[in-house]
């Protein structure tokens, strides 16, 4: 049994090539994964640059993979949140770190761990973070797809009023 | 904030709809969620039907959904592995409930919670279950995909031998 070949890409050639290979992407036990590096991700507030969203492209094409999806985890800090947008494109995510909301148009819902959330096409939809830990969910997106739209109408604002908390606004596109 | 809104569908009609509905779909916390009903998949075990693999599909479009993937949840009970088995399209794995094995050609990795794995086009690949504690992951798919096929070379006798213990192949297809 070995715990090695981590994210191991024969052939790489400027993030494409024709034969990837296999890998396994080690979890380090913290929502990080090896060879993943997580890209702090439209981060607003005013001009602010708060450390409040992580992206980490777990599989996106970077190494050569033909999946006609991409599968990303994203985190957000307490206080933060997605830009409330729409689109075309379907999201699926799978909560996997602590507890969030989910703004389906004017509905909100909590979601946990393992809750699995379908976003279906032209759905006006926002990912929140209010608690005090990180909530963090692995999002699937087809790999070709629109450009989102940002709605500004009902613009949440508690990512701005918690008390000077940290707040991120990222699409999920 | 509302728990409610499970899988509900608006103008489902022979499991296709032309306007699919956003849905949470709720964990129960023991891996197995509301309104997806789990099926014994591809049992094996010279002609005995073990429950030892189920598989829950999660966004199969089956309710109208356009993703051009499936997810889906599959669990290994102990002594549990999907076929030994190739094809062109490729696998993304994520490790959710317990550990367990991965064989990738010769190799074999261990993985637990949380770890990824990418399945390269025409890997010979096989998920198994050597443990003592059911070993479940999600695996994505695009939702347009070759056959597998199922590879003998090597064929696992774990399954059998393990003192009457269960075993089930599955194609993870």
């Amino acid at each position: 049994m070995k715990r090695g070949m981590e994210n191991k890409n024969k052939g790489e050639k400027g993030g494409k090539t024709k034969n990837p290979a296999s890998r396994v992407i080690r979890h380090r036990g913290d929502f990080s994964w090896r060879g993943v590096r997580p890209a702090r991700y439209k981060l607003a507030g005013k001009g602010e640059h708060w450390a409040s969203a992580s992206r980490h492209l777990l599989v996106a094409g970077g190494k050569g993979e033909r999946t006609k999806f991409h599968l990303r985890y994203f985190e957000l800090a307490p206080g933060g949140f997605t830009s409330f947008e729409t689109h075309a494109h379907e999201h699926v995510v799978i909560v996997a770190n602590g507890t969030g909301e989910v703004r389906l148009g004017k509905k909100r819902y909590e979601v946990g761990p393992m809750d699995a959330i379908y976003i279906a096409p032209g759905q006006p939809h926002q990912l929140l973070n209010p608690g005090d830990a990180p909530f963090g969910f692995f999002c699937i997106v087809d790999a070709e797809r629109d450009r989102p739209v940002v709605l500004t109408e009902g613009k949440p604002s508690r990512g701005k009023s918690r008390g000077g908390r940290p707040s991120a606004s990222c699409e999920l596109r």
